[in-house]
């Protein structure tokens, strides 16, 4: 027998992350080990009454065509997927990769380009109901140093949880978000401020990723000044950059260095222009996400982190940073971090304030 | 390593069948056993500069899906795949299912409607360059009553072959049929009559199907008369229709009987107006194909046999009867069955007169 938490998974994916309607056509984007899941979330949109069509989207036969083919192939945006999802009302992404580091023999700016063919894409799905979530795979479990059965309870632990309390929670900070100019932060090797002056904060309380659990926005471009260093490391399609310090000066990366995979952090700040500008503005609120698994999903919303990410902006927020990429990098709290809004502090000592 | 003749399958598909050019979209359809196939397809794509998507036609998703919808979702053509097919060059259907029974418990009705659903498509792809072809499965050995080793040299030694000097000795019956008005088949519990008088004889040498190797055409759809058995099964989403018996008056069916199935014999001819008469006539011309496999693309081609299929006639032949479904029903010839083309001999006796 199947576990039962899979269709329980597939039901608050299709219905309270994505509001499945009557007569909506739902792409759902999957490799072959997130079957299982799709298997259920297309029997919850087909007694819904909606329609469901899936691409397989397998690293190996992207890999494939990415290493055959020429520069000017790898470049071109695929216009019959960008119609296709002009036409439908509902993405959902699945990630159940069978190894997280199929991509990571191809040469950097083969990714870079391939990367930039597919930006036009996010800017139509941004105007759709979407949601990205995850299926336990050996392979993912592999990188959070679990076995599957625990990474299985840690991924239904996160995700099968009331999304209406976690909410409520959330709203606490998003009020004093709005009200906000200036954020400073604190902790190791870390001085930074920039403004949020405007901008709207945005609760991810389990819709747009499953799990949900952070409050964000996007800074003004022009905004930050100072240092930062990011001690969680970064996956990038199988590669890992580790350490990342990065220096603003009025918003623009002046200065990047990484422990480890220095070399793929220039070439993704090398991307276009807006790589070099802050997109995002996160604090990881999900308390359930108690350790690091390597997993971006559930990492920028782990509690006591903050993350930022270079590249494209939320419009939804405010934000005005376009460009084809948008890399979060995490930076741990707990331990000697703080968070001022307008001078005044809001998390200290591994703890808001009203906490 | 990988066995070397999926990548040659690959090449085949993508530059013989497909002639897949720069530039190109193509669309795979796959279920998860054919990835093998469908990574050198990307692979062979790529280097020639073409684009690919691949689509998830994983039986177990569809199942769910239709198990949980309503009639009227089924029913409805999926309008973003249309819309899909509709922006693509190439569509390349790879066979490769992990269970042919996996639909055999979705009620009859639910298959005639969801099949239904899907003829506008049909349509579309007609326009376009399109392949169907196999790759090997352990349930399609299974069905084959094959060893997975030998069901997978099966297929490649009916695969991997000189199309252009099968395509010559088909000629030649092209050429005799393209002059032929009357044709008249006999053999067990078999006598009827049928007229192709100004269609085209169409010769897969691989093109649409691989393996190919037929020659066939769409009869006038008014002009059969008489009765035909046919002894090789039918598999229709993992039913099995057998010994079909069918009486044609004028060219419409007026009397059906099979031996096994024959509830879902009448399912099918009651899907529409055209689904009672014919839309190809075909004569099996593939002598490396030397064993029946109850798998269309294989058995039809198989020497030694005649086919004929009730439904959606081929327009590229001539054919005008439209239908949603087009299925292919076939007989073996070798004991005791006759062909004439204008009351003159052509097959008789397990051979072909000008053999």
């Amino acid at each position: 027998l199947a576990d039962p938490r899979i269709a329980e998974h597939a039901k608050i994916v299709v219905n309270h992350s994505c509001k499945v309607k009557k007569g909506d056509a739902v792409l759902v984007l999957t490799s072959t080990e997130g079957i299982p899941l799709v298997r259920e979330i297309a029997s919850e949109v087909g007694r819904i009454g909606g329609q469901i069509l899936v691409i397989l989207q397998e690293e190996s036969i992207r890999r494939a065509h990415v290493l055959a083919a020429g520069d000017d192939v790898i470049g071109v945006t695929p216009k019959p997927l960008q119609q296709l999802i002009e036409g439908i009302d509902v993405l959902i992404q699945v990630m159940a990769t069978s190894n997280t580091k199929e991509m990571s023999d191809i040469p950097p700016h083969k990714m870079m380009l391939s990367a930039r063919a597919m930006g036009p894409l996010f800017l139509i799905i941004e105007q759709k109901r979407w949601n990205i979530t995850l299926h336990p795979t050996p392979a993912l479990a592999q990188d959070a140093g679990k076995s599957l059965e625990a990474f299985t309870d840690f991924v239904y632990g996160a995700t099968l949880v009331d999304w209406s309390a976690m909410e409520r929670k959330m709203q606490v900070l998003a009020d004093k978000m709005a009200a906000t100019k200036k954020v400073r932060i604190v902790g190791k090797e870390t001085e930074i401020s920039l403004s949020i002056e405007g901008r709207m904060p945005i609760i991810d309380s389990g819709e747009k990723n499953l799990p949900g659990g952070e409050v964000f926005t996007s800074p003004l471009e022009g905004s930050a000044n100072g240092t930062i260093y990011f001690d969680k490391p970064i996956m990038y399609y199988g590669r890992e950059i580790k350490g990342v310090h990065l220096t603003f000066e009025d918003g623009y990366v002046t200065e990047q260095r990484a422990e480890v995979g220095g070399e793929s952090l220039d070439a993704l700040l090398g991307t276009d222009e807006g790589a070099r500008r802050l997109g995002e503005l996160g604090i990881g609120m999900n308390r359930g996400i108690t350790e690091f698994s390597k997993n971006i999903l559930f990492d920028e919303k782990m509690g006591d982190t903050i993350h930022m990410a270079v590249g494209h902006a939320f419009e939804a927020a405010g934000g005005r940073n376009k460009s084809d990429i948008h890399i979060d990098m995490i930076k741990g709290m707990k331990e000697g971090g703080a968070i001022y809004f307008d001078d005044e502090p809001v998390y200290i000592n591994g703890k808001f304030v009203w906490e």
